[in-house]
């Protein structure tokens, strides 16, 4: 029989809070679902954005985190696919198999627990935590701001055990959402030319995409100068800042590229910026991915001559990255030494410093912060 | 030496008035043109909506007319793909084979003699068209409301001579249109879902499309039931009325088909229409081809979360077909039986009744009036 476990936890009492590190008790896994101690989680914008309290799907308390790397500590009953002592990469967009969706071949958005997910429940409808007898919600279906956590079987990826979790964590969100909107969704070819909006976490990784995938031009386009040498070491050949143009910066990356862009990703969250990154493809082909999460109810826009003239508009999740029967390869190809990670840490902390990471992200300091727990 | 024929044309003088017929001047063709005999031509909306004012790119007074059939009379210096009798249909997209558009193998939007086109004029800068020793412009580089005309060889697609050209002029325009983008642009498959929103002429042979790819079912959505009928006989499974439901029509889709269709096109050119055809695609890998010309300055919108949930949202002109390569294969289709043209064709009239083309369609009661020249 096993037991309920004591953990360390970032707890999110309420929306616009600074999170507070208490010991939750976290339940045995039931059927189907898996208890991992987590050793790293990357802190990551959607994070903040749901702590901030503008996420509307936001619940609290809860523990928040979605970008970890853990060990399998138990399994329920039931499960086959991953063991204890397992490395795995905590998925919040998890792969069944079984539903519409993983069926159609067509899509990575397993919606098989899509509903229970979102109301920050455990499939069954409960949940695993609980902090003096009251359950505390999940988040993303992760939770990784956690010692323990415990996820559906069907949202874990095993990765190669000689993978350090300390780095790989990144691959559960942000790195992998930029490299596969790149490689997976657009299927960037060599020699095409590729325009990246917004370099934090999510854009630097499009940058490492495009240049795995040979582009042969990468305009890296940012307010934030700082971000350009980064940038340029990953492989944008060109990095422009909006502010120093007076035209629009549609026209600005059409005038460069004789016609436009083959390929351009949105990796902010801005409306405006999702209909420049449009505009600013190639007509007859051009095709423009959003990647970036707007705020909620705002909308995009423009002319549909636009579409008519052979653009395409189109977005990703999670990089079109089906979890469990791809991130593993992604994990390979970063020990082949494909693409580094090092890049995206800026620093590194102990759970007990969590709100700094918050803080440093806000204050654009950080790529990211990667809470390691046994610092 | 190649002499100036006396022609019959209808002549849009200005904005709003009705066309006058008058005898005209159609110059020789210079080097790289053809002269062509019209023998038949649709009556489009965009010729209307043109001679109404209301397109930014109008010039008058201008020959009007871009959906024809007819026989080359004569050819300029160094035309090598038609000769003389040849059996031809006019392209107002163009394929020249060359310029980077056409080599790129990704689009139809052949941008040769764009700037010329856009402006009236041939090639060259001049008009091939007086009356009374002033010129008249071209329009959509066609102008087959005349019994001559002269248009680039670059914009001649020859067809099968044995091919009623009084019904095969629709390849010119609509029919294509909506065919194409069933079979070109989306490439439907065999089983797939599909939703069509607007079944004037281009709705009806989307219609058509989804029919010879296989559709397992093809939603017709119109506020004019009328229309119903035909749609029917032509393979809609299911014809719908959004005046008849108490939400929006896209949900209506989606309840339908359990979660939404596969392809979506809208055939109106009716920016909320377009939003609502994007939102009935299925989450994860619908998408939505836009086919209607809105009006100038109106915008589409939406939330970004329909494409950052999988959905696509794309654009099409001619259906995506190069002219002078792929029409002759539809004409061969229809010389097959793959579809038929005669549902196409309300009225067939003389070039003295043109006027009468524009009240029908204006009054809503014809898919096409087709002019006969020798009528």
């Amino acid at each position: 029989m096993l037991n309920v476990i004591k953990s360390r936890a970032a707890i999110a009492w309420a929306a616009g809070e600074a999170l507070k590190i208490e010991e939750i008790d976290v339940m045995p896994p039931k059927a189907g679902e898996v208890r991992v101690r987590i050793l790293a989680s990357g802190v990551c914008h959607t994070d903040a954005f749901t702590l901030s309290g503008d996420d509307p799907e936001g619940i609290f308390p809860c523990v928040l985190g979605h970008e970890g790397g853990g060990v399998v500590e138990s399994i329920g009953e039931g499960v086959t696919s991953v063991a204890v002592g397992d490395h795995v990469i905590p998925l919040y967009t998890p792969e069944c198999g079984e539903c519409k969706f993983c069926t159609s071949g067509k899509t990575n958005l397993c919606q098989k627990i899509r509903e229970t997910q979102g109301r920050g429940l455990m499939p069954d409808g409960t949940t695993r935590f609980f902090k003096d007898g009251e359950p505390i919600f999940h988040y993303m279906g992760c939770s990784t701001f956690s010692e323990y956590t415990v996820l559906p079987e069907i949202s874990l990826a095993k990765v190669n055990q000689a993978a350090p979790l300390e780095e790989v964590c990144l691959l559960g969100c942000g790195v992998t959402t930029g490299m596969g909107a790149v490689m997976n969704t657009a299927k960037v070819q060599e020699g095409d030319t590729v325009a990246i909006f917004g370099i934090g976490g999510i854009g630097l990784a499009a940058i490492i995409g495009a240049t795995m995938a040979k582009a042969s031009r990468i305009i890296a386009i940012d307010i934030n100068e700082s971000k350009f040498e980064l940038a340029k070491k990953l492989g944008a050949t060109d990095c422009i800042n909006p502010k120093h143009f007076d035209k629009p910066i549609q026209e600005v990356v059409v005038d460069m590229t004789e016609g436009g862009v083959d390929f351009s990703f949105e990796c902010i969250g801005n409306v405006d910026v999702m209909r420049s990154a449009l505009e600013c493809c190639h007509k007859g082909w051009g095709e423009s991915v959003i990647i970036g999460v707007a705020g909620a109810g705002q909308e995009i826009s423009t002319r549909p001559f636009q579409l008519v003239t052979g653009r395409v508009w189109r977005g990703t999740a999670f990089g079109g990255v089906k979890g469990r029967s791809e991130l593993p390869e992604i994990v390979e190809r970063y020990m082949a030494g494909d693409f580094a990670l090092n890049d995206f840490i800026s620093y590194t902390m102990g759970l007990d410093k969590i709100n700094d990471a918050f803080d440093l992200m806000h204050q654009g300091k950080s790529i990211r912060s990667v809470i390691h727990f046994d610092k």
